[in-house]
C-alpha cells in the first residue's frame, strides 16, 4: 500500500473538483494544529503552506499529525506564504494578524482571521480591546457563519468569532430576534484549559487546575465587547477555567417577555437553525460537553420558568473548533460556494 | 512505640477535659467518612458508636482510615446507637433521618442532621421538596453556624445546611443584611462529583463526567428553596457537575443599589466575618477552589461594576467538609461551647 | 442546504463505488457507538441496521452522533440483524457473542466479533477465560490486522483483538520476530476508564477514579492468555485504571539477547510495518496518549540501555478505536479488499 | 474568638513541652508550602522564619494557608534564617541545598535537606547525578525513616529521601532482608504531576497532561541510582506522569526464590514494619492512591504467582507528604526523640 497516495473519503462520484489553494499562518498552536489537521484532509482544498511565527528558523513537523499530514511548518514569509494561494487563515496573536492582514488583501488574497484584532467595529471599543488594529479594512465581516452566509460568501476578510460569544450569540440571537428577551443577560462560562493556549504559565499549569475552578478577567473580558455588539443588550460575562481540555459549556441566564411559553421558545430556535447543520437543538434535554468535544457542532438547550418569566439556555462547543478551527473552515466552505459540512463532518 | 496511644495534638498544656461522647449514623458515605476523620482525631470528643444503615450485617473497618480510626462500622441499631452518645450525626438519606430524628431526641440526645429533612420551615414547601419530614421538631435550628452561634448552642435538632445554600449564604447575606443588594440573584454552582454521593450511576460515571461539564435541576433543586428561605429573595440556581472530586465554586450575579461602592461591599463583608474563623475575605483576588479542598474553610472575594451597579461574588468551600461533616463538627463545637475550630483547623 | 444529502468527503473522482451492506449488534456501548459513528461516514458502506440487546424494547436515537447518524437503534431481532447484510460487527458482551456468532456463520454472514469470546484457540485456556464458548467455528482469524492481511480478507469469522493485546503485540511482535528478545516480558499497562465499559459500577465511579490510579486483575487478567498465544513467551501483564478517558499506554520491559544495539531494534520496527498505515514508529521519543486519543494509530517508542541488555518499549492506542472499533473496520476494509484506511483517516 | 490564639488539638493533659525552633529555606513550591502547613499546627515547634529563594526581595503571605500560618516568607537571609533556630528544612533546588547546608552545619546546626543533594555516597556517581556537592558532610544520613531511626535520632544532615525511592524501598526492603527476592526488578512509576514542581513548562502544561500519560527519564532518571543503593541490586526505573496531581503508585516486579510463599511474603512485611506508624500492609488488597492523598501513609499490597515464582508489589504514597515534607517531619521528631506521628496523623 502506498501511504502517500490520497485515500477515498467519500461515496459520492463526481469529476475531480477544483481545489481551492489555502495557506496558514499560525499552525503550531492549539486551534493552529487543528486548521492543518482538518485542511489537509478537507476534498476541496490543497494546503499550500503552513507557517508559523515562532522563534525557530527551521522548518518542522507536526508529530500528532503524521500520516494526516506529513509536510512541515515553515518560518513565516509573506512572500512564501501568498506565492501559491487564494485564501489565507491567520491564527496568529492578535497583533500580528493586525499587522499581516492589510498587506494580504492587498496582495489580492481572501483572508479568515482567527484572532480578535477585526472583530469590534466600534473605533472606541476597538481601541480599548485590540489597540494594535488601526481600522477595519474594505470587506471585513464578522464571521459567525450562522445566518450570515451572504455577507461571507463575498467578504475578502472574515473576522471568525471569539470561542465564547459564538455559543453565546448562538443561543442569544433566536431568542432576541424573536423579540422574547427583556433586559440584560448574564452569561457564565467554563471553558477547557486549551482555550488559554499552548504558553505554560502558572494559569495553565496542571497543579493550579487540576482538582481545582476559576474565574477570571470579571467585568474585564473582551469578549463581552463582541457578545454585546452583536446583540445590543447588555451583558454580565464570567468565564471560568474548569479542569478539562476540549470544551465550553456556558449557562445564559435571561428574563422572558412576560408570557413567553416554552413552545414559543423551542418555535424561535427551530425556526433559527432549521437548516445550519452544525447547530443541534436538545430542548429540555440539557446538553453536556462531552456530546460536542471533537466535532463542530453547538449543542443548545433550554428550560423555562413560566412563573418569574425566566429562562436558562445551555450552549457548548468545541473551543478549538466551533470555537476557532472548525468554524473558520465553515466560513471557507461558505466562501467557496459549497457544502459548509465540506471536511468537518 | 505503641500504635494505639493518642499521638499529641496541641502544646498548650490543659488539665485533661471531659470528653463529649458522640455516635454517627451513616459513618459510609463520603460525608460520614469524613465525620469519622474528624471525630477520630478532636481533642474533645470519644467516638462511641459509628453505624451504616446499607445492606451488610457484618462489622467493617474503613480501610483508607486505618491508623486514624481503627473501629468497626456497626450496622444500624438504634438502642446502641444511644447507649453511651450524647449527641448524633446523621449522615443518612433523608428519608431515614426524617424518621430516625424524632426518636432520638426523645431519647433526650442532641442531634446533627447532615440530610435535608429538617431544612424548610414553611410546611408547603417542605411538602413539596421533603415530603417524609412530617413536621419540625420543637428546639430545630438552621445551622449555618456563622451568625447563628446562639440558637446552636441551645439547639436540640441542628439542621446543618445543604453545600450549595453554605457558599450561597455566607456570600450574599453579609450585602443582603446591609441593604447593599436589590432584585433577583443568579448562583451558579460549580460542583465536585463527590458531591453527588458514593452510589454509582450513569450521572457519576467516570468515563460521562471526565472532559465534560453538565448541568443539571434547573429550577427544580431544592436547595433553592432553602437558599431563598434564608436570604428573602427570588434566587434562579443552577448547579453543575465538574470534573473534580471536591470543591464548590460558586459565582452568584446581583444588583446592588445604585451607588453603592466597592468600599461598602468591602466593609459589609469585613464587618460580617471579623470572627468568623473558617471564613476568608479575598476581596478582588478571587479564591479558586483548590485552595479550600480538605479544608473548612469558605473563601469569598467579589468584583464590583460601579457602572452598572453589578457585583460579582465568589465563594468557595470543599462540599464534604465547610459543606457537610466540617460545618456539622463546628456545630458540634458550639454546641459543646468550645472554640469552634477545635479537630478543624 | 438538505442536511439529509451526503456530504462530499474526498476528492479523488471515482464512479459511484458498490457499498458493503453491514449491520452492528451492540450499537450502544462506547465501541458500539464508535462503530456507528465511522460505520455512519464510511464512503463504501451501508449501515443496514444497528441493534442492541439491552432491555429497552424500543428504537431509540443516539444523540450523540445526530447529524452524523440519525437513524435508531433497534431492539436485537436476529432475523432484522441479517436481512439486508452482509458483515455483521457483534460488539456484544462475550456470551451473547458465543451464541449468536454461529447462527450469523451458518446463515452465510461474515462476522466481526469485538469480543474475546473467539480469540482463544486452546481449549483449555478458552475454557478458563471464556467459558461460554464451545468451540472456534471453522474460518475463524485472529484479526490483528498488521501482518495478517491474507488470512482476514478470506476469513468468516474475525475475532477482534483485545484492546490490551493490540499495543503489546505491535510493539513486542517486531522484535520476537527478528529474534532479539530474550526471556520473559513485563508490560504494564495503564488504561482510560472507558475500557470498563458503559456500566457504571464502583469501580467506575468518578469519585474512585479522580486523582487516584488503581492496579487491578493482578495474574488475572485473561488477556495474559491471549498475548502468550500470540507470542508464545510468558508475559507478566499488570493494567491500571488511570484518571482518563480514552487511551492505553503500555511500558514494555523486556531483555535483549547480547549484544543488540539500538539500530537493530530500530530496523526491526522498521521492516516491520513499512507498509502499515497505522503504526508509527516514534524511535526515542517516546509517544504519550494525546497523541493518538480519537484516532486509529498506534505509536510505538523505545529505548535500549546497551550495558545491561534492557529495552523499554512505549506502545500507546486509542482502546476505543485501534483497541476495539477502529481496528474491527480496518478489518472489514482488508476482508473488503479496499484501502486499509478508508474511513478511518 | 481570638483568632490569633492557638487552637486546641489533643485530648492529653501535658505539661507545656518544651518547643523545637525550626525554620524553612525554600518555603513557596510545593513541599516547602506543605511543610509550613505541617509545622505551623505541629504541637512541638516553633515556626521561627520561612524564607524562600526566588527572585522577589518584599516579604509575601502565602493565601492558601491563611489562618493556619499567618506569617510572611521573608527572602532567604543565612543570618537571618540561622537565627534563632536548631534545626533548618532546606526545601531548595539541589544546587543551592549543595552550597546552603555545609554553612549551616558550620554554625552548629542541625539540617533536614528535602533535595537529591546529599542522597548518594558514592562519589563517582554523585559526580554523575548531582555534579553540584563536593561531599557528603560528616554526620549525614540517608533519611528514609523506617528501620533507621537510631541513625537518625544522631544524624546532623538528614538527607530526605527522593519521593519514587521511599515507596520503592519500603515495598523493597523487607523482601530484599528476608532474601526472598531474586535478579534484577522492574519499578514501573505513575506520578502526579506535582512531582514535577512549581515552575510552568510544556512538560507541566495542563492541556499536554490532560488526558494523557507520558514516560519519561527512561534509563536516566537519578532515582534509579538512589534505588541501587539502598538495596543492592539492578534496578529498571521508569517514571510516568498520570493526570492528577498528588500521589505515586508504583507497580514492582520482581522474582520470587523459588519455592517462596505469598505467606513467606506476607510475613516479611509484617515483621518489617510490626513499629511503623506510617506503613499500612494492605495484602492481596491493593491500594489505590486515593487511600494515601493528603496524608504520610505508605500502603503497600502484593500479588504472588507461585507458578512462576512472580511478585508484584504495589506502593503509594503523597508524593508531598511522604515523598517529602511529610516524611521530613517524621525525621524531625526521630531528632526530637518524641512520638513519629506527632504533628502528622
Amino acid at each position: 500500500m502506498a501511504l502517500t497516495t490520497p485515500v477515498e473519503r467519500d461515496r459520492v462520484a463526481t469529476a475531480t473538483p477544483t481545489l481551492a489553494r489555502v495557506a496558514i499562518a499560525g499552525a503550531t498552536g492549539y486551534a493552529g494544529q487543528e486548521l492543518v489537521r482538518i485542511l489537509a484532509r478537507h476534498p476541496r482544498v490543497t494546503l499550500t503552506a503552513a507557517m508559523s511565527s515562532g522563534a525557530t528558523a527551521a522548518p518542522r513537523p507536526l508529530p500528532a499529525l503524521a500520516r494526516i499530514w506529513d509536510g512541515s511548518v515553515q518560518p513565516l514569509d509573506v512572500d512564501r506564504l501568498t506565492r501559491d494561494a487564494e485564501v489565507i487563515f491567520l491564527a496568529l496573536p492578535e497583533g500580528a494578524a493586525a499587522e499581516l492582514a492589510p498587506t494580504l488583501l492587498e496582495r489580492g488574497l481572501r483572508v479568515i482571521d482567527l484572532s480578535g484584532a477585526f472583530r469590534i467595529r466600534s473605533d472606541a471599543d476597538r481601541q480599548r480591546w485590540y489597540p494594535a488594529t488601526a481600522a477595519l479594512p474594505e470587506g471585513t465581516v464578522y464571521g459567525l457563519t450562522e445566518g450570515h452566509q451572504d455577507e461571507i460568501r463575498r467578504a475578502r476578510l472574515v473576522s471568525n468569532p471569539g470561542c465564547y460569544p459564538t455559543a453565546a450569540l448562538l443561543a442569544l440571537e433566536p431568542l432576541h430576534r424573536a423579540a422574547l428577551l427583556t433586559g440584560p443577560v448574564v452569561v457564565d462560562a467554563k471553558s477547557g484549559v486549551s482555550g488559554a493556549g499552548k504558553t505554560p504559565s502558572e494559569r495553565t499549569h496542571f497543579s493550579e487546575n487540576h482538582g481545582s475552578v476559576a474565574a477570571y478577567a470579571v467585568f474585564q473580558h473582551r469578549h463581552t465587547a463582541e457578545i454585546e455588539q452583536e446583540l445590543g443588550v447588555p451583558v454580565t460575562f464570567v468565564p471560568h477555567l474548569v479542569p478539562l481540555d476540549r470544551g465550553i459549556l456556558e449557562t445564559i441566564y435571561g428574563s422572558l417577555v412576560p408570557g413567553t411559553t416554552e413552545q414559543q421558545v423551542a418555535d424561535a430556535f427551530t425556526a433559527a437553525y432549521a437548516d445550519a447543520p452544525f447547530v443541534r437543538l436538545t430542548g429540555g434535554s440539557l446538553p453536556e460537553i462531552k456530546h460536542v468535544a471533537h466535532t463542530n457542532f453547538c449543542d443548545i438547550g433550554w428550560k423555562v420558568d413560566p412563573e418569574r418569566n425566566r429562562v436558562v439556555l445551555i450552549a457548548i462547543i468545541d473551543n478549538l473548533l466551533k470555537g476557532a478551527a472548525g468554524s473558520a473552515v465553515q466560513n471557507l466552505n461558505v466562501m467557496l460556494g459549497i457544502d459548509e459540512r465540506t471536511g468537518l463532518l
